[in-house]
Formats: structure tokens, sequence, C-alpha cells
């Protein structure tokens, strides 16, 4: 615990993560500085994950750290730019070495595997929270949006949802948990390659990051549309699906943390964009369509149709 | 407090600051995209403040937003940046509306002051804390660091000293408070136009936030020189000079948060810079020179000399 501020920055950070061509000046100065590619755009998010809110106190430490950073990387995915540099700010109540050894060690391990530098940041002493920055590029105006949608547009999402909605429920509950769902929760995969595939396809997109139904609704609300989910047509795990067929949809709908990419593609562009994904080995499904009007209509698998649907994750919601 | 995290960003982050023509995509999305000039490298810094570390609960929510973006910029100004964009990520222990508008106004005027647009961040519910990063332009391989200094060049120090500290002392104690020096702590000014103007000048630099004496080990430890300090040239406020008379040197040298930048300049480019600075309104004051070896000298008034100095902040020691 003698430990200076210093010291542990130059220790775990400046070794962190792997060297990129185009940072001239990483961790250590006032500022990085940052070469960015001619002519592309910077793509830019910022997350914040609160013990206790985010995370449980005394979580697996390595799964944190990739999870901060996949979090932040799924917010790149949806806008289909390219990974390249991260900064973190890390509270921490104490200068615990084993912790941020192996909070560093689940950052970079993910980091490494999309060629992310870690290139400055700021560690301060209170209450545990991470917060990190990602900086991605994307050709001139290429970026994926939320408000590129048009009724009609088919709908997508990637990979599976519920599962880590379902593992939560699980754990808070203290009995036994399905372990492929706690995997989903604990270790999120961002959904980078086929964000950079959808920037030739997509009309909109966006990640599912506080649930199917809220984040669609984000979508609809830039693109100036409704939308309608078939149900029957939602990719689910196993337990979920067990969950939905006793009549509670709320684990697919409501659910947070899965971070698959939820994505819009005109009638006449979705063949193409379905060879695109078999041949990148990206599962999507197709389960409704953006509508004229407002607000999101259910079709559940007897044919009734609601509106009446949960709500996602929201911070500041009572 | 039905106010939903979603309409809180919308209402007071959209329109906190004015539109630069570089923002392509701003609040609202999943990423911010920005178009980075060409040809230039990129600048990024980012900051921590945490209550009841670096700031008391209940301060003036107003100076706080604009300190919290005021120390980022420092960081610019020390790497001779013009700033461009931030991102904020405030995490709140409730969404409080009276708050949130003070301390946006706070952050608004300073943004506006130097055409920074808030482009992203994040809002969550926890124990009070604000991580902003702030991003800047600066010429190819022209940023200021704190690793080109060599033995022999001079070194100076904007504005005063050991303010901050004097009037955290002052809070902290209860008792009757230096107006001057409580504005200089709660109200820091960046040093951005300086910082510009260093570029043609200085061979390091870095701003003062962990205290003189802490962050001219920082340059020397890069720069791999000593330093010597002659303390009766330090420029200082009143009050902080009375300290010094009495003996005590320990605000200007071990206080933190004055935000004023310390430089170094060889000895043939002075001059050069002394005009530049005059003519800028910028007040400097040499406060003596690096050296060979390691280690910083204090010189005394009396002329006794002296290596046992006091250290500055540092998050994480004991």
């Amino acid at each position: 615990m003698a430990q200076s501020e210093f010291a542990l920055i130059q220790r775990y950070f400046t070794t962190a993560t792997a060297g990129r061509g185009d940072v001239r000046l990483g961790i250590g100065d006032d500022c990085a500085v940052l070469v960015p590619p001619a002519g592309a755009d910077l793509a830019v998010s910022m997350d914040t994950l609160v013990e206790g809110r985010h995370f449980l106190p005394g979580c697996d430490a390595v799964a944190l750290g990739h999870k901060s950073l996949a979090v932040n990387l799924s917010d790149l995915a949806a806008t289909g730019a390219e990974p390249a540099w991260a900064t973190l700010a890390l509270t921490l109540p104490d200068a615990d070495e084993a912790w941020l050894q192996a909070f560093m060690q689940g950052f970079s391990a993910l980091a490494a595997r999309y060629r992310v530098q870690l290139v400055g940041g700021d560690t301060t002493r209170g209450p545990r929270s991470i917060t990190i920055q990602v900086h991605g590029f994307v050709g001139p105006g290429q970026a994926l949006r939320r408000d590129g949608g048009s009724a009609g547009d088919r709908l997508f999402v990637s990979g599976t949802v519920g599962d880590a909605a379902l593992a939560l429920q699980q754990r808070l509950a203290g009995g036994p948990v399905d372990a492929g769902a706690v995997r989903r929760m604990d270790w999120p995969e961002p959904q980078v390659g086929l964000g950079l595939l959808l920037r030739d396809h997509a009309s909109a997109a966006i990640d599912i990051s506080d649930g199917l139904v809220g984040d669609l609704g984000h979508l609809c609300a830039a693109s100036a549309t409704g939308a309608r989910i078939v149900l029957a047509d939602l990719p689910l795990g196993g337990s979920v699906a067990a969950a939905c067929a006793a009549g509670d949809w709320r684990l697919p709908l409501a659910g947070g943390d899965d971070y698959e990419l939820l994505f819009c593609v005109p009638e006449q562009g979705v063949d193409a964009m379905l060879v695109a994904c078999r041949e990148g080995g990206h599962a999507v499904t197709d389960i409704g369509c953006l509508a004229p009007g407002r607000g999101i209509t259910l079709v559940y698998p007897d044919g009734t149709q609601s509106r009446d649907i949960p709500h996602g994750f929201d911070h500041f919601r009572d």
C-alpha cells in the first residue's frame, strides 16, 4: 500500500496493451498524442460501470476488466468503427495490486484481440468505478447510426437475446445457474466484425445494452418510425426459451447487457446482407420490421398483437 | 425524479455547448463521430474528480462544472493543443435537476470560451464523481512533452503558485479565507493560450496539478535531469508570501491544484519567449533551471541549499 499512483500506472498500464504505430505519445504525459488516419472519421464512446449497480462487489476482476472494455467496443461495433485506442479512468478504494493485475489481465486480453492500445487515463481513490473511452475509425460519413431506418426495413438481431438477464436473475436468486447464460453476462463479446460488415448493408444500427425493446425504442425514435417484433422469431437460448414458452417474455424484451447488434436493412438489401453474414460467420435473425407511425407492436406466437411492452434498464428511472 | 436518463441527457447535454463544424454526429447515438483536421495530431486527456477527495460534498455545482473541465483543458494547455471536443461521464446519487443545471452552467461557460463541444458521455447512478476526456489538435510532432528538457534549460512558471493550497487549508480550518485564493482553487483558469504559444519556445512542459515540486519531479524524470529552484524567485500571492516569509514553503512547493504551466526553455530562446509572452499578456517567471544529475535542489533566500523537499499530492500514497 506504499505503492504510489505513478508507480502503479507505470507498472500495469504502460505494458498492458500492444504498441500501435499511430500512437505518437502514450501513457505518462499530460496528454496522449495520437495520429488519426488521413481522411477517416473518428468514432468515440464512453461508458461507466459502477460497483453495486453494474457489477457486484467481489466479482471476478478478470471478467470485469474484459466486460468494461467489451461494453465500450460494443458501441464502436454499433457504429461500424474499427477499434484503435482506449483511455481508462479507474476509481478504486485502495491500491490492491492483485485486483489491478487481474482487472488488467481481462482488459488486455480483449484489447489485444482487437488491436486496441491503452493510451491514457487516470487513477483516483474512491468508491470503485470504471470509465472507459474507446476510439475507432470509420470512413467519412460511413458510420452506422440510429437515425437511418425507414418503415418497411427488415429488423435483425445478432446472436441470442435474454441470456445475460437470465444469469443476473439466477445469480440474485442464489439458486442454480445456467453456465452459458452466466458466460454471456460476465464475458460479453462485442460484435465488432459484424459492425464493420454492416456498414455496407444496414440503414441503422444500435447495440443492445438496455434491452431489446428499450434500444429498439431509441432506434425508432431517431428514425421516426414504429416497429413490429414477431416474438416467435426471437433467437433464444434454451433456458430463456423455456421462460418465454411459459408466457414471460421479459427476459429477451427487457433484459439488458446482451451487447448484440440490432439493425435494419432495406428489403432489397436483405439477401446480400445474409450472404455476407454467412460468409463472415455471423448469426443474425429476422425478428420483424420497422413500421409507419410510432410505438412498438409485439406479435405473440398465438397471433395476438399488443403494444403493452416491458421497458428496458434506465439508470434514472424509478 | 421520474426523469429518465435519456430525457436528462437530451435536456442538459445536447444544448450545453455550441456546435462545431467538425462534429458529424454528437450526443445521442452509440458513438460520437468526429472529423479530425487533416494532418493534425490528436491530443487527449482524461481526469476524474471524486466527491470527498477532489471536491467537498455540497460545494458550488457551477464552480465544480467549471473546474471539472478546467483541469482537463489544463492538460491540453501543457501539450500545446487547441481544444476541440469533450466527453463527460457523470455518476450521480440522484437525478437532481437543479444540481445538473448548475453543473452544466459552469461547464458550458468555460467550454464556450474555448470553443469546446460536448459530444458524448454517460450518466450513471452512484457515488458522485465526474470523469471528463478532452480532445485537442496539435501540429504533427509539435506537442509539448515532459521529456524534452536538458540540463541548463531555464525553468519558468506561469501566474502564481500556492494559492489553491492556501484556500483549501483555510477552508478546512473553518476560519477566515482569502477570497483571491479561494477563486484560484474553485475557478482555475487553464493556460490554453500560453500553451499554444509555448510550442515555438519550450523544450518541455507540464501543468501543475500535483504541486510544483511533484510535477517538476515528473518533468525531470522524463527528461533525465535534475533541477534547481530559487525560492526567492517564486511568484507568490500575498498570503502565500507571508507563510513563506515565516519559513514554511509547503504551500507553493507541495500544494496542488494550481493549474499553472511549468516549462523549460533553452537559454538562447529565453528572450524570444519572454517577448512572445509579454505580447500575449502571459505572466511567466524564471524560477531556476534544469541541472545535471538527478533530484531537485532548493535554494533558500538566505543562500542555503537543500535537497530535502516536501512531496506533492499522490492519490495512492499513504
